[in-house]
């Protein structure tokens, strides 16, 4: 069994050769300075992991985990226009570097070369592997709308934003999962199993953003502190705070929710402060902790020995625990 | 053989049969939105003709079509923000009905409800097919951001503008017809002519385009006369003027190219009025001429009875040949 290691590096260098020296260099220059900002290309690492699983023999996944990290990193560009971000990975966003023709263009173009390379599927798995990726890709899209539909809606429910972050990350996730255990030969069920792996894996390593946002340290996290708390957004703890809170404790959160001029240090304070109040953190914790036990005990129903499984598990594991 | 209505109604059907009731409604409204703005579906309706060149039975053939004329909208939606265009077939562009984000993240959506679609091609045909349209959408993208450069590219050649439009109009409709021959069980040398008629039928469309910009009747063309000629879009007849022009009358376009404050309609009739002292017109009309023989050319080497290409041939010149 490969390393995790060693499966990424594999994944850089197939990367690398993805040919992107092509013209116009204003459509092609922003594909790859999108692809070449790194990360932990946590995607293709699942599916050649799952393919593992099954199979020795890797190297047919590689395509098809490469198309989900430039179908993802095509999501990331798109949602970065949508949300006015700047920087991602401390990188200025393409939208910024150029301008926003530009990243609308040059991520269709990407949305389009995913499909491209996951045609490289094995010709037997390539209708299903199609079909996967296609309803996979649409959910991301539902999930971006209703995170967007969020900001302005009044009222969000846990139930709601549950399937929000459901669609928006953890679909893809789990597709990963199932692509790779189909190409390595997995049994339906051992694909449906791993795809649902990659739900509670998704759940809670969506849910530990949100903790991070508020209770993470600066340094680690690589994003500054109460991000969230500042655009209001309504994550796990803010609408779990405001179904907790009693009316004084309400109003004392909607005077912070409307407040138009604030220093950002003193709302991001008072927020925690009452997040502290309601031990929303703990909340947070045991809800993270329970789509932790779901994710193994899902992984321990797959027949393999465990030194088969000791990566993924591992990967899980650091995904649904992180500090960053 | 069924007549150009009898085909158009068909994929209208269908296209009503796509299942966009679905949630979030603002992700999907506006794809309904799109799709029943109506037009001419130029592209499926091609698609079936090559199909029904070779097969009666193009039933097999309309999935992949719709599959063109959902990328073919997806363009044209993102294509409008791109452009700030604010209305499309009379009617208020997504963007503007709606707004940017809706519109950026509904046409993603509906580039992937493309491959969902066309992922029912026939299984004989699956990979090709693929790697067809991808293929194709791909160069669609380079041919609007080779269109986008123009417009800040001091001198643009006429060799590159006939590569812009190759990429931006006539490769989809080529692309159409092959995909349609390929279901259709072409040879391959058929279905590469039936591509190459696709791009001089694309050529002439196009250059037919720029003509009626400046010599069309208003109510016949729908849009208003000298849209191009406002925003110094290099067409044809641009690029030709400035090429033709002697010193006195270059100077005379510079003017009016660099004059940022003017009375539409004089500059409307300055540009022309060159654009006639050079005989652009006469010029543009041999281009178009010269690919419409082309095509012709191409599709008698067809070795089917005109009886059959009769639907084709008759399409192929109200697309060239058109008033509006």
């Amino acid at each position: 069994m490969r390393t995790q290691d060693e499966i990424l590096k594999l994944i850089n260098i197939s990367l690398d050769q993805v040919n992107l020296e092509k013209k116009p260099a204003r459509l092609y220059e922003p594909i790859r300075y999108v692809l070449s900002m790194g990360g932990k290309r946590i995607r293709p690492v699942l599916c050649l992991m799952a393919c593992e699983l099954y199979d020795d023999h890797i190297e047919k996944a590689i395509q098809p985990a490469l198309a989900l990290e430039v179908f993802h990193n095509f999501t990331l560009l798109h949602d970065d226009i949508m949300d006015k971000a700047e920087k991602r990975r401390n990188m200025d966003c393409v939208h910024i570097k150029w301008n926003e023709n530009v990243a609308i263009l040059s991520g269709d173009t990407m949305q389009i070369l995913s499909y491209q390379i996951l045609s490289q599927l094995p010709e037997k798995c390539l209708k299903e592997g199609l079909a996967l990726f296609s309803k996979t890709a649409v959910e991301v899209c539902e999930g971006q709308q209703y995170d967007m539909d969020f900001e302005t809606q009044e009222k969000v429910d846990i139930e709601d934003y549950m399937k929000m972050i459901r669609l928006k990350t953890a679909v893809l996730l789990a597709a990963s999962l199932k692509m790779g255990a189909l190409i390595g030969g997995a049994s339906k069920e051992d694909a449906e199993v791993l795809y649902q792996f990659g739900i509670e894996i998704g759940f809670a390593f969506q849910l530990k953003d949100d903790l991070l946002d508020v209770y993470g340290d600066a340094l680690t996290f690589g994003k500054n502190i109460g991000g969230d708390i500042l655009c209001n957004k309504k994550t796990f703890l803010l609408i779990h705070a405001l179904e907790q809170a009693d009316q004084t404790t309400l109003d004392k959160l909607h005077f912070w929710l409307n407040k138009t001029n604030f220093i950002p240090e003193e709302k991001i304070k008072a927020i925690t402060d009452i997040y502290d109040q309601l031990k929303i953190k703990d909340l947070c914790h045991s809800e993270i902790e329970k789509h932790q036990k779901l994710a193994f005990s899902l992984l321990n129903k797959i027949a393999m020995p465990d030194s088969r499984k000791a990566s993924l598990s591992e990967l899980a594991n650091e995904l649904m625990d992180r500090k960053k």
